[in-house]
């Protein structure tokens, strides 16, 4: 597929605009008229603003990759929160994606360490446990001498599920499971949850 | 000033995000939820994606220039008006800024030729006549063949006043001056004019 000549729009600036544009509307809620004027604003700026937001993009691509021990996404060898000596090393909360651990970070009300899943288990989508850090997951909980694992998979069918599987999974663990409480809106998504929702989760966490 | 420190947030990806969600702060009509979101599908998106996106802001800055000829903008050596044979290269239409332009082609009702002021005379801001593109309309009212000058200022305080600057410049030529009739609503701006208003607005231009 030629990507590109779905997004590339035409531009009296000439094509270079164009493209900017196109490139402006894939981003997420950006449509037509504010990619339209995000050009604009990149055409009549200071170079030098420019530039920074060009190199921004890149330097986070090129720098960012997972933690080799959480799969949080850093900069750094280790990620923020593992090489954080402060935090409870042998509380572990389970999360789908590098976004869910923003979100809870976000609410700065948990003080344990993570677990990025990568993703949940979904067969429509051809997702299997497979595709997940599972294996490194059971490492680091027989090795890092993991007292619980807080399961904080989405409240949705695939996450419940996946949840399901890893507790099955654990079971021969000597670890303590627990999930969030209710306190999120089934069918919603962890990302978009608001502090006081992450809270009364947290806080409400049962036996698994 | 060191403009960094104000739009620059911390992150738990670490500081090139931080740097990435500041830099789209900057952009017009992106508040830090939205940068927030667009850093989030920098990070997660495909690497060539966040390429093509860097490249193309850059590509941007480095081949959009000034038309020699008309001041708007092109990436090519001269703008793709003036270059354009169906044009009619006596009618010259007069705008503030490229953007104007841009929606004027928009419209797609006018097919003269434009100049490109680069501004508009306004004492509080310190820019005079001296500020705009006057010396090159002259010259090329003097030796194109412009027969007609049609005005396209904003219509605001400003605005008006550059027009009427222009024309009192332009009584010696002899050209044929007209300006936008005021189908476009005093006070805005010309940029966010929809067709029908910059049609009827072409449509009933009047003598200066």
């Amino acid at each position: 597929m030629n990507r590109k000549s779905v997004f590339e729009t035409e531009h009296p600036y000439g094509s270079a605009v164009g493209k900017l544009i196109g490139e402006f509307s894939r981003l997420p809620g950006i449509g037509k008229k504010s990619a339209e004027r995000l050009a604009q604003h990149v055409v009549s700026c200071h170079p030098e603003e420019a530039k920074d937001l060009a190199n921004a993009i890149s330097e986070v691509k090129s720098t960012i990759h997972p933690c080799p021990k959480c799969f949080f996404l850093t900069d750094q060898e280790n990620c923020s929160i593992c090489s954080n000596p402060s935090r409870k090393q042998n509380v572990l909360c389970i999360v789908e994606q590098s976004k869910d651990v923003v979100a809870l970070e976000a609410a700065s009300i948990y003080d344990g360490v993570y677990h990025v899943l990568g993703g949940k288990i979904s067969p429509l989508d051809g997702v299997g446990p497979e595709d997940l850090t599972l294996n490194a997951l059971i490492r680091r909980i027989r090795n890092d001498g993991i007292e619980e694992v807080v399961m904080a998979t989405n409240p949705t069918l695939e996450g419940d599920g996946t949840a399901l599987f890893i507790s099955n999974l654990l079971e021969a663990e000597s670890v303590k499971i627990t999930r969030l409480a209710r306190g999120i809106a089934s069918g919603s998504v962890l990302e978009f949850a608001n502090r006081e929702m992450l809270a009364d989760a947290l806080r409400g966490r049962q036996e698994f």
